[in-house]
Formats: structure tokens, sequence, C-alpha cells
């Protein structure tokens, strides 16, 4: 194998969820090279049916995080991606939310890139209608997807914790050949 | 920004969807690389509620290509990734079919870091039944959710095609700062 797709290979699963942040500013230009590999994701019809508000302002952090058992890694976070669908885009539910999925681990992957960390909450989908509410933004034309945390990775906290990665079922367990 | 940064950002944004393959056989071990891809994917609760069926017997790429517009892409693929909802593993509608994207968008990223192409069909999923059929698989406990073709890429019917990407909207259409 080359070289080359050795190292996109492992990029690709070296991937992880980070909790973990250190406060340090994330400027302007990194933030949107991360969301244009979001913009970069495939969408059935090439719908695009995405919505993305960036929210670094810490008493908006602080709202968001009161809507969710993961608060403390929103407000840790440098700032958060809140993630939308735009209901006046979609085509089809199941297309649609797939389509969200291949965007946020995009954006992941983007976050993974820049040498920063994230982590993809969907708990605080159990409060969408009141994190419409802080963006004033209608039900019927936004429905929230979920969040994404970013900061600058805090690895003396990671290697203290020790944790290790997650568990992943073997390939043997989910292919089959035909 | 890091060299290292730069190249991944570029690896995620430059990979497209392609539907013209060189008739060439991918070994087993380059499958195995993309899958894994897959397998490293983020899923909420970590439930990783996918089965893939990898397709190469030319009998049952017909059989699958017949289901869709998209059979001669399915046919002169070498492999194909046929993909379902384990549905014994789900546990959130919206957070299942969103870690299939994910999972989706992470074999695509795989088969472009081994230098193939690839393309996802949802258009198929009109013919799911018919489809779990041909794998008797109970619709019951798998459900299907797209399929990727996979092959070597045929540049120079692309080039002769002379294909623009497709276009994608403006970062300032669908971002908003908090």
């Amino acid at each position: 194998m080359e070289n080359e797709s050795k190292k996109y290979l492992e990029f690709i699963k070296s991937r992880r969820s980070i909790r973990n942040f250190i406060h340090s500013k994330i400027q302007r230009d990194t933030i949107l090279q991360i969301l244009e590999c979001g913009q970069f994701s495939p969408s059935g019809k090439n719908n695009q049916p995405w919505r993305v508000n960036i929210v670094i302002h810490p008493t908006v952090k602080r709202m968001l995080g009161d809507l969710t058992m993961s608060g403390n890694i929103i407000e840790s976070a440098y700032l958060n991606f809140v993630i939308f669908l735009d209901l006046e885009k979609v085509y089809d539910r199941v297309k649609d939310l797939q389509s969200i999925g291949a965007f946020m681990e995009n954006i992941l992957l983007g976050i993974h890139a820049m040498n920063l960390g994230g982590v993809w909450i969907g708990e605080i989908l159990k409060n969408k209608e009141q994190v419409n509410e802080i963006f004033r933004l209608n039900t019927g034309k936004y429905e929230l997807m979920g969040v994404i945390a970013v900061g600058e990775i805090d690895e003396e906290i990671i290697k203290l914790k020790g944790e290790s990665p997650r568990e992943r079922r073997p390939l043997d367990d989910f292919i089959d050949w035909y």
C-alpha cells in the first residue's frame, strides 16, 4: 500500500471523541476551514440541508449547556457548532438524516485535521425546541440535529484519566461476502 | 497552518462521487482497510448499528442493479457495499440514521484514501424490501440504508465527460455566529 494511503486511513481511524479542553482561542479562519469539510460532504440530490450556528459567546454556551447533561463540555469548549436540518431543503427523511450524519462526521474529521478536539453531543435533542428558542428559530423551519463541541485538547487530563478508546465491533461481526 | 493539517483538509474536501470505473480487481485486504474506516465512525451510545454485505459476484450485482436507475454503476463497479441498519441495535431513529450517514461517509473517505472511486446510491431505497429478499434478510431485522459502488477510477472517461464538481452552497449561506 502507498504511504500516502496509509496516512489517510490512519487519519480517519484515529479520530476520537474529546471531552476535555484547554481554554484557548480558535482563529476564525480555522473555524471556516473546518466548516468547509462539512460543505463538501455528500447529500441526496445534492440538497445540502444543513445550517450551523457557531456559538462562542459564554452566555449562549451557558444557555445551551443548561439543556443537556453534557453542559460542562459545551461550556468548557471554546466554541460549539449547533447543527440544524433546514426543513425547507429536505426531500426524504431517511436520506436527509443520513446527510446530516455525513456532514457532522466531515466536521469532526476537519477538527481532527486541525489537531483540535471535538465531540458529538446528541443527548441535547431531548430539548430541541428550547434550543430553537435560544436562537429564535422557527421549529417549522429548522430542526436541531446535534451539537459539536470544539476546543484545544487537554492532553494532560486525558492522559491522567487514562481512558481507552471505546470498543469497536470486530469487522467479522458486521460484514458478509457475496 | 501546519502542512499536515492542510493535507488532511484537502483530502477530506477533494472526495468526489465517482460513477465511471475500470474493471480491475480490488484486493481483499484493501476492502477490509476501507471497512475499518467505517468501524471507527462515531455512533450514539456507541451502538454501531450497521451491517455491510460486500457484493462482488456478477449475478448478485445484476440482481441489485435491476432495482435501481443506477444499475449500470452497480454492475460496472468491482464491488458494492450494501449497507443495512441492524434493527436489533437501534435506540433512537434520528441518531441511528445519522450514525449510518457518518459510517457511509467514513467508508467513502476510506475509498478516497485508497485512490479508488466510490458513489453513494440512495435511490435503491425505493426497493428496499426486494434488496432484503436477494440476501434472504428479514426486514424486521435489517433495513436497507444505501449502496456504495466501488471501483478503480476511469480517469479518461471522467476527463472526456468534463464534469465539474457539483455546486456547493457558500458557507455564508448556512452559517451564523453567536
